[in-house]
This record gives C-alpha cells, structure tokens and sequence, in this order.
C-alpha cells in the first residue's frame, strides 16, 4: 500500500500485529466453544489467552523453515503455552482460521468505511440543502442545458451515496462468513456445532457450504461494491474539476494556506485533490477483476487467490477510505461561488431558455417540427453574433404572429426552472 | 453479440423493433399520464397506440438526416399520428424516453435470467442430492486432500447460485428506476406528477435525483452482479474440465450422439462446452470495467456511457442467458462416474487418512509437534512407494507404542468423513 | 457487433463466408504444398479450387449434427471434390486451418486498421501545421497555465499516433506466424516442410513452437495495441470536448448540416462524436483482460480462448476501425475559433505570464523563494479582482526597486511563448 | 507493494531516498548542461553536488507546508547549497524532473526485469534440452491426445519468454524518453539545447512533443508488457500445478526441506508457489487498465495519473521480478518424473495413436468420412472397456481388410510423434 494514502484506524488493521491478533482470537473462539461443548477441560481459553503473545518476529522466524505462515504461527504459539498446546488448533486446517480471520477484517474494514461513508452523506446533505435555491446552468454534453440549481446538483451525489450506505451494508453482510468446517469443508475432524458456536462469538455465520475456504464470490461482491462508491466519488471530483476550470470557475477545491499550485506557476489553484481522487477510482476498479478472477478455484480450493488478496484487501480498503475521507473534506470545505453561477447561465445570451419557447410555440398551436424549426433558427442566429435570444425571437415574424412581447419575456425566467427542487428534496425527508 | 450465443427469449429484448416498441411504450405512459392529469384530452393515448406502427425502416431512414435516433423517432411516429403529434413527446427530452426504455429492457432481461437462474438451481439441488452419498475425494491445490461426497461439492455450487438469485433480484430491482424529468432532472417542463404516474404504468420507480439521465451506479452494480454470477458458472465449467481429464474421469459434460470431438482424433471426448463457459465469463468480466467507467459522466450528463451500452448491455446479457442455459444442460446431463470416484480415493494408498491419524495421535497424548513428525514422515514413504499407508504406520515403532492395529484401522474409513453431510443438506431444507 | 459501428472494408473481414473463404485459402495452400513435394499428385489443388463452393448454409447444416465447425467444413467440401476428398485437410488437425486462417484475418485487419491510421496522421500532421502558430492557452489541471500554440497541440497527437503507427505495425508482426504442426504441434502427421511452404505462400511465418495453437501471447499483445491507439483517440476526443465546451468554444466538432443537437434544445451543438469515441475506448480497453487470460491455456491447449476471441477479434478490430475513421473526420473538419483562442489566454488578466516574472525576480538577484512569494502575492490579487496582473506588479514596491516598466511590459508577450514551435515541427520534418 | 513480494534490486528502487537522488540527478543534468551552454556560471553543478544532501525527512516536513513534493525538494536543497540555488531548478517545471526521473526509475526497472528474464530463458532452454526426447502425452483440452516431448513443451515455453525479451526491449526503448520543456511543453523558459544536453547525460532522448509531461501511451504500452510477460509465466506455472496434480504426478515444483504442505495433512506437496505466480498474474493484469485510462489525460495534463502511479510503477515491476525470479526458480528445480510420464502416456490403452490409424485408413483408399467412422467406433469400444485399441482393432471386420496387423502394430510407436523435434530445436539453434 502507497504510504501516503494509508489512514488510520484503517490502517491499523492490516499491520501484521492486526492480523495475527485475529488469527488468536479465532483460535481462541474455537477453543471456547470447545469448552462450551465439553470437548475439552474448562480454562484451557483463559489460560492461553493469559499466556499467548503476537510476537511477529518469532512467527516470521519459524515461517521462515515452514514456509507456511499458520504453521508457523500455531507452533509459535505452542511454544508460549505449554501442555494446553495439545488443545490449540485442534481438527482445524489453516484456512479455518486464515479465512474466518480474512471476514472480521473485512467486516471491521467494511464498518470503517461505512461510518465513514455515513459522515460523507451528512455533509453531502448540509451542502445541497445550503445551495438548494443557488441557480446555475446545467451541462449536457459539457454545453449549456437548463438552469438548475447547484444545491440540486449535490443533491445527486447525496442520493448516489446513499445508495452506496447501502451496498455497503449488503457488502459487508456478504463477508459476513467464517467457515471452521476442516480442510475439504465437511467437518470430518471438527463438528459443525463447533463452529456455529465459535463464529457467533466473533459475530459471524457459517458459511452454508464451505470449500477448504469460504467461496470467493463474497469477496468479489464486497470489491465489486467498492469499486462502485469509488466511482461515485470519482463523478463528484471529476465534476469539480470541471466547475473550477478557468472558464467556469463555479467552485473550488479548499486550498490549505501555503499551499504551493505549481512550482512554476505562483498564480494556479488547481484541482489537484481531485484529480487524485479520480485516479484513485482507477485503483478501485483495478481491483475487481482479479477478485473475480479468484472465484473459479480448482476443487476444494487452491490458493491463488491469496496472492491476489494480500495487495487487494489491504490497498482497496485503504485507498477508499482515503478516497472518502478526502472527498468528504473536499465537499465541506469547497468553495461556491454563486455570482459566477449566476454570471454563466448568462453566457448563452438567452438560448438555455430556448426549451421554453419550443413549448410555448407547440402550445400555441404548431407542430413540433414547425415549432423545432424556428426556434433552431433562431437559436443559431443568436449563437452566431452578440445579440440576445429574445432579441431575434421578438424580431422573428413568424413568432410574432403567435407570441405576444409578454407571453415572450416571461419565458425567460430561472425561477421556473427551480419550481420543483423543493418537492426534489422533500422526497428525502419522508425517509 | 455473437450470434451462436444468442438465444430466445433474451436475443428478442434486443431487437431494433423491441427497442423501438418499449419507446413507444414509455411515451404512451407518459400521454397516459397526461390525460389522467387532465393535461392533454382524454382519448389521445388511445388514438396514438392505434395509429402509430413500429416502421424500423423508416425511423432509421429519418435519422440519417437528423443524426440523432430519438428526434427521428419522433418525428416518424408524429407522421402517423396526425394532430396528436402535438401531444406525443411533449415536454420531453430524449432522455427520458431512453433511459426509461432502457431501465425496461434491463428488468425484463433481469426476469429472465432470474427464471433461468432459479431452474439452474433446481436441477443444482436436485443433483446435489442424487451424490448426497457418494464419496468422492476432495482436492486441494489439485492434490488429494480428505474424501467428501459428491453431492456436497454440488450442494456448495447450489450455495452459491442462491447467493447469486438474491444478488441478481437486489441487481434488477437496482435498475428498476425510470425518469422523465426533463433534460437535467429538474422537472423544467414535465411535473413530477406525470413521471410518478407514468413510471407506475411501466412497472418503474421514480429515480429520486436523476440528471438528464438516470445515474449510472445503478447500471454498473447490475453488470457487477452479472460478472459475478458468470464466475460461479465458471468455477463449475473449470471443476468439471478437471473431473473430466483423461487421467482423473469422474465426469463427462454431455456428449451430443453424431458429435465428433476431433477432427484428428475420433476417440476424443473434450469438455468443450466447459471450456466455452470458461471462456464467456472472462467476456463477462469485461463488461464490468466499462460500466464502471460510465458513472463519472461529466455534469447533467455527457453520452459517452451510450455507445458502451450499445455493446454491454444486450452482449452481457445475452451471454449470460446463455451461459446459464448451456450450463443448467451440462449439469443436468453430466455423466457422474462414481466407480471411477472410488478408485480415485485409493489413488493414495491411504494417505487421505492422515489427518485422522495425526489427531489420534495427539488425543493419544502427543503435542501437535511430535505427531505431525511421525505422520509426516510416514506420508513421505508411502509417497514414495509402492506400500500403503496404513502399513508404514503399523510398522512405526512410535506409533506402536501408542495406537493399537484395531484403531489404527478404524481410522481410514470414508464414511467418517460423510456424517456431517446431511446436517449441511439440512441446513437448505430448513429455509 | 454494434451494428452503427461497423464499416466496410473492416466489416467484410469478418462475414462467415469470408472465414470460410479464409479456411479454404489454408487448405488449399497445403494441398499445394503437398503437391509441390511430390507427396500428393499434381493438379489436386486446381480441381479442388475449381470444385469448391463456400456454402454457408450447407456448412451449417453439417455443424448441427457433427457440434464441430471445422469438421463440418471438411465435410461440405469433401462432398463437392469427389475423389480429392482424400486429399483435402490430409493430416491436418482443426486448429491447422483455424488458427493459420485467424492469423491471416488479423493480419488483413491490421492493414486495414494501418491504413487508416497513417491518413489519420496525415490529416494530423496537416492541421498541426495549419495551426503552428495560432495562440492558444496551454491548461494544465484545467487551469491556465502558460500560451502554446495550438498546432503544437495537434502535433502531440500526431506525434502520438506517429508511434500507434509503429505499434500497430510491430502488432501486425507478431500475429503473422500460421501453423500446421497438428494436434500437439510436433508435426507427427504433416512435415514442416509442408508448414514452412503453405505458410509462404500464404504471407506468414512458422510458429517456433506451437501447441495444438499459435501460442496466445501474440494476441494479447496485438489487442493491447489496438487499446492504447484506442486511448490516445480518446484523449484527442476528450480534449475537443474540453474544447467545445460553451465556456471555453475554441473547437467544434463538425456539426452535420439537418442534425439536431437535442430533442428538447434546439439551440445545442454537442460533441458527440468526440463523446462516442471516449465511450469506444472504453470497449476496446475491455478487450484487452480477456485476451491476457487466454494466454494461459491448459497443456497443448484447450479451447476457452475460442469464444472469446468469437467477440474480441471482429469486436475490437471493427470498433477500432470506426473510431480512426471517425476521428479523422472529426479532426479534418473542426472548426477552430482562433479569435476565441486569443479572447480566451486573457481570461486571467494576465496571470498566465507569471512564471517569466517570477524567473526575471530571480535574474534580478532574488532567491527563488523571494521571488515566488512575491509572484505569488500579486497573482493572488489579481485572482480575486478585476485588475490586470501587470498592474499589481507595476504598484508593488519590492518588484518596483528591481524592474522598470519597459522590462515588465516586456514579458507579457505571447510569441515568447511560441519562439521554439519552429524547432519541434522540424524535428519531424527531419524524418 | 506487498513486502513479501519485494525483492532487491527491484526494491531499492523504489525507496523515497531513491526517489529523490533520481531527482537530483535530474535536477545536476539541467544545471550541468546549463554550464555546457554558457548560461550559468561553470562550477555550480560540481558545487551542488557535494553540498545537496537527500535528507528524506526534511523534505517530507517542507511537504507538509506546501503540499506540492516538488516544490519541497527545490526548497529543501536550496537550503543546503546557499546562493546557487538561484541556479537550481532553474526555468523547471516540476513535472521536468519528476517524468524524467521516473524515466529514469522505469528504463533501470525495465533492465533488471530484462537481465533476470535472460536468465530465466538460459534456464528455459536447458531444460527444453534436458527433456529433449523425453515423451510424454500432449494434452489438449486436458484430455490425452498424441504423444509428444517434455522437452519441447519447455522449449514451447523458451520460445514465448524470448518473445518476450524482444517485447520488453522494446518497452524499456518506450519509456526512455525525457522531458525538460517546462510547463506546457513549449520550452518558454529553457530552450531545446538544454533538454538535449541534460537528456544525453541521463541516457535519455527528448520526448517529439511532450505537455507538461511525457505523453501517457510509453508508459501503457510498458506496463501492457510486463502483463504479457507475466501472463506467459502463469501459462508455464498453471501447466505445472496440472502436472503436479495427484492423478498426473509428472512434475513437483521445489519442495523445501522442511516445509510443511499443510497444517492438517502432513502428507501434501502442493504446487502452492505455481498458484501464488497465478495468482500474481491477475495483479499484472490488474495494472494495465489503469494505465490505459491515464493516456486521456486533460489538455496539457492533469495529474490524476499521478496517484495511480505511485501504486502500478513500483507494483508492477516489483510484482512481475519477483514472478520471474519465482518462476526460475521453479523450472531449474522442479522434479521431473520421466517414469510418470511414460505410464500415463499407456492410460488410453492406446487411443492417443488414433490419428495414425485413420490416415493409414485412408492411405488405404478409404475417404475420410468412411475412415473416421470407423476409428470412433473402435475408439469409443476402447475408451468404454479395459482392452487395447490395437485389439479392438484387430477384430475390426472393416479394418482387417485393409490393413495388416504388421502394419497396424507399427502405428503404435511412440518415436513417430518426437521425429521432428531435432528440427524444431535447429531452429532456435541458427538464430
């Protein structure tokens, strides 16, 4: 994982330490619900919790002569409890404990993004509702639509986030799996009772059918939904770069004090947080093809997934986290600039209003076509010279003979276009 | 879309005429709407559906001229129509026809798969149970592990295919969204009330914030959903590849009577239609990077998503119909060689057995250690022989000492490694 | 494939009677061949030649029954050559005509692709000099950051598709090896001397070492190729949208005279074609994973690569083709706003001229730092005002006490900027 | 980058002292090929050198201020070299050093990835020879075909990884290319001369036409190369765990004295190193797209490839070495069990010669059709019983006609299949 993207507490979760602390608190469940079953001598969890320690340089040592890292783990940790190492990973195959491990550590990833993810839509919520009345022009096509209003614009990201709180949950659900059902996943040398009852202290479910791990369908699933709040973050930076070109200059990135843009530049402001983000979102969707790739292991399982997972769990998790962190500051802090707002529906002289007219001219009795045909005519007037829309329409004779100077004027009013961003909003709040 | 996988009903969602006939559909809801508001007369949508003919022929020919497929839509149906032109599409932007009119093709693509997914189930669970009993060895890294049953390698194929029913209901429900809200979602010139009221005709919510388009999260999670389901088809097409090797031959993919495997080698029997599986998902998989890249539209929405979607949607749709077909026949038909299973347990002369033997070592009082030394050491002279397992550790003086023949003998028995299996079948039949 | 976005000749590739006529072209290259070496009698090839017939529908009709293509192939024909049937696809294996025909597919398409590709260019490097010495701003970030010209622009395209032209012709090579070795390609059943001849007269190479198929490696590397000529259309495209954008309107793409820009505002040119091609690149980016995961066949071979390539190949090459096609028009026919152009470098009242004061500070005798704190100071006035940054400079006391007006004056000047256009259009010319 | 997984030299070359030293290296070529051309007085290049120091955490705590690294570092030397900093950095924009300098990181990458690629074909090659007439079976479809040799699957192997030698030669040439042309690539404040010069000194050549940064397809068509490469290394690694598998057995990769196959079954010698390069395979595909999306970059850059960067420049490359090493590794020590081999190749009780049988039935007068009928028939017997093909053969009514049992015995002969194989060896040996 690149250095500067890590974030705790995220961070602190995919730490050797972090890892190995889980792998005991599986075996430990396990050998509580031995306890549990009377399978083996009551203590026996007390006494290796009292006595075990994570002592990363040991189990490295040892790994290094195994060249299997739970071997080396379960023998380190033989080493630190004496006669109760008879009762430690006892009927378990390595991938009991590395993939219910594996889950708790996507659950707690899942938890710290979507808390994350929560504060992100409060704030996207606060900024629409601050700039719900703010017109500005909305763009298809990078060209002048309709005006809108920005807070309308937010809004959109807020909603999209929400779906993403969402998927989210269900993602994390998904991972929500731990198998302690031995190598092939049928339990021969741990009974299923075991690991109903281990995995619900660490609050997790059984996986239905368990290969030697649990199927990599959920995985691709969480990473998959990943990389789709990535690429929602990605629509907002991608937005903002947009507005705060110099052309637009609608909104801007916050720009800490001191700050340099460029080292040859003084004067620039860029967008560069997002355009980082936007490259992040590249990361994130890098990141789904090998986790579907790992579905289709051979049998009961071979292990080339796990390659693909020591880069995929850490750097996905992190770099989103990043991602939301980063974007969630952006949004609170940008800065709008609502007279450029105002000043750009303007640039058109007129034309974004030109739906209007269409309307105006069908209900004045035209066809559609008839009323398409002047209105484009005189839409490329007007885009062509300086003289304002309104100006050629009022002008035109065939329009005059349908339109009073009035029924015109009015037509050209930003308020209608903002009429029902009220109802747009109060949708939300019924939730 | 490769026309050898296109299949019926889904290759009819994607015809131009069905195209054309769900526009038309979305703007008689959008009429009907009208008139049950009271905003155009009464009789109007009536009239249109009578008059307006789905010409393929002509609207191309009108967008020729126009570049641009909706426009000529439009005005090829308002030559048919007469004074109803006036009505038809009225308020509307291209946009809320398509996007509504895709969200159509989507779900109705969604159900399909839906019910085929379901039947592939069916027969999953249904050849789950006819193996329910039959041993089989299980592998891992393509290396004997411990025997299991047949049936639960198939009943965990079923685990999966469920996961993905509820995945794919949760996807098609994910684009069962509509708009008509003009053209940057703002309800300019078409209120609220007629896109509620016209949605609900087709079966279709209300996108709560849309731009000109409905976002396109939605759609990425539905291809997602869709690569996903083509990696659990995948990971059984790769399964039985391997059963089918010439040297393993524990199942065959149906073989067609009149099918010639080669056209050098008439003895062959290939699993071709699992390597054609095999090869479909990573089509599959394809499709998701692009639907990813479609969410950061730029502002109210640029087009760029519209030419992807001509690709993405009708293809991985369509290959996935017909992946879920072709691999519904394969499993249906799928010859199970369970003499040849048999044989393959033995292949090790009992070194399957090991674990077993390892924990009655340590239940004997060895540390894990220690048993994991003698077990080792005598896999490794078995592995090297010719002799049994069973009889290097009968002839081990440590174990001597601590096992009697009668235990040890005790231990290798298959049907120990099967006593849990109904208890996982009995988890399904709860639900 | 997209209907809309196949063209011919690229189309004509890839019709089932030109890849039957391809099969037929290898066949009948190793009967010559075996003629040729005395291994069969002379005159097979020209009756078989004369006798043949691509029967699409016969072919098909045999494949029902036999599931297998090639075979069905050899049979068609068998039953139109009478006795020479002995001799036709003798000692061949399927994958002989199917894989040397497919390298002969990809060759021609990558011609056809070639071709286009260097008119590209032409028009390019065309426009590029049109163009020298038009001001332009340069914007990095998407903010202003010094004047370029924008023939300059256009020359990094041609200088980038100057070296797609190399890649693709490197592409071309790497798919132009054939095999005949059979099934396992050590050539038990058909010498290489009939390889190395048929291969010749065919235009190709033979494989070194082939399995049962030319190894899938070269195709990946050709499909990556197509890919990055794909992207660097696409940052053409992006870059004129940028362009097009109402604030900005420097460059239009060409706007078909009875196109409609919009359904509902008639007034839009939108750019897109430049949005499709972005969207097209997206697709073409897709194709390259499938492509690098079918490298990995299983021993001699298997056939999952097969279905894939059923999509990629005509898919790719096709989508590729339309898109140059398409970009060159678009290229050749923009309109370029000059006026626009200049308007446009003095947006930011002068800031875009900072780096030469700051770099004059520094000739002064300041320390970088000193000079880029007071660079920066008067940009960050000017940016938050209406005043120009000339003047700013012109009232600061520290600038004052090391530079005159004249010399300041001085370095708001444009063609300073473009003093070494000359020089990089002639490293070019050079060529 | 996954520490497990980073191998030196590779590694240190991505370190953040190794970073900044490349910079300053950058940084000495401009100032050096300043005092060449007489812009700046001579001896400055020799005193920075001895006064700059890469003192990692004092730029790290400068970035902290003003966010921009480069700007960091420029204020972090100029701190150390007193009143030649005016002469530092000189007329640079950042992006002049840091895309030369990642040239510079790239080309050195690129060199090892070469010389250990080398060496890996040194070993390809003589293992191909080792294995020269060793027979085993050619697998297509993972069912037996015809018999072949070991050592020219090796060889089949050998002959893809000096493909790619060829193909990363190539890629290094891509990416040695600098850019020292200031901020929009106009070279407004340093001329061509300079960018020459300092160029010339690093081992680089001056990009035709660079933006702010050296345009994004070099650095695509590199990373798609280390994909390719490493796709071939997961080809060699799949046919070795497929090989190893407990019903083929004929090759084991390295199995380290001591290490452990398992926690819970001692007796497992798993190809877990060939699944962990499979696994790293789907990371190298992971990079390409990624890349591929940073060509499009905004005008004349923005940095959203930037971040991207920071992971897939040192991942990959750090990745595919430790493939390559891996893989070496592998191929010189694996245990190849010719003994295995011959036993599996008599598994289809002579089947795997069927294709002789049909040509000698055509031979013999038979057309194809007629011929092939009757080996499926006998090949169909075969594979349903425990009796020889030859038998069935023998008995055949149709086939006694026609051929001898002499004749028909000598079609079973394994030498048949290896006769060209000194040919296909010759033809590496010429080169």
């Amino acid at each position: 994982m690149v250095e500067r993207y890590s974030l705790s507490p995220m961070k602190d979760l995919w730490t050797e330490e972090a890892k190995y602390r889980r792998w005991l608190e599986v075996e430990l469940a396990v050998t509580r619900a031995y306890e549990e079953l009377g399978m083996i001598p009551k203590g026996v969890t007390e006494r290796i919790r009292n006595n075990a320690k994570i002592d990363v340089e040991l189990f490295k040592k040892i790994e290094e002569k195994t060249n299997h890292d739970v071997v080396a783990f379960v023998e380190g940790i033989g080493s630190m409890i004496g006669e109760d190492s008879r009762f430690f990973h006892y009927g378990l195959t390595s991938s009991d404990v590395l993939d219910t491990a594996n889950s708790l550590a996507l659950v707690e990833a899942g938890k710290i993004l979507l808390e994350s993810l929560k504060e992100f839509c409060d704030v996207l919520w606060e900024v629409a509702n601050r700039y719900k009345h703010t017109p500005t022009i909305g763009r298809t096509h990078g060209v002048h639509a309709e005006p809108t209003s920005f807070g309308l614009k937010v809004l959109g990201w807020y909603s999209e986030m929400k779906r993403n709180v969402q998927r989210l949950e269900r993602a994390i659900e998904e991972v929500s799996y731990g198998k302690i059902s031995g190598a092939v996943g049928n339990y021969a040398n741990v009974p299923p009772e075991v690991e109903e009852k281990a995995l619900s202290y660490l609050g997790l479910k059984p996986e239905p059918v368990s290969t030697q791990v649990v199927p990599r369908d959920r995985h691709a699933f969480y990473l998959s939904t990943l990389a789709i709040v990535a690429a929602g973050i990605e629509r907002i930076a991608v937005e903002i770069r947009h507005l705060q070109r110099t052309e637009v200059l609608e909104v801007e990135e916050p720009f800490r004090k001191g700050q340099r843009g460029s080292s040859a530049m003084p004067h620039k402001k860029n967008p560069i947080t997002c355009e980082r983000l936007t490259g992040l979102s590249r990361m994130m969707r890098a990141y789904v093809d090998p986790s579907l790739e790992n579905i289709a292991l051979w049998h009961e399982r071979d292990i080339s997934h796990s390659s693909v997972e020591r880069y995929v769990f850490p750097d996905a998790t992190q770099t989103l986290y990043y991602m939301i962190v980063t974007a969630t500051n952006v949004v609170r802090n940008m800065k709008v600039n609502e007279e450029r707002m105002k000043k750009n529906i303007d640039l058109t002289k007129g034309l974004v209003f030109s739906q209007r007219v269409l309307l105006k001219l069908i209900e004045k009795g035209l066809t559609r076509k008839e009323a398409y045909d002047i209105v484009q005519r005189n839409a490329l007037k007007t885009w062509n010279s300086e003289k304002h829309f309104l100006e050629y329409l009022l002008e035109d004779e065939e329009v005059k003979k349908l339109v009073t100077k009035e029924e015109l004027e009015e037509l050209f009013d930003i308020s209608y276009y903002l009429k029902h961003v009220d109802h747009i909003f109060e949708r939300f709040e019924k939730e």
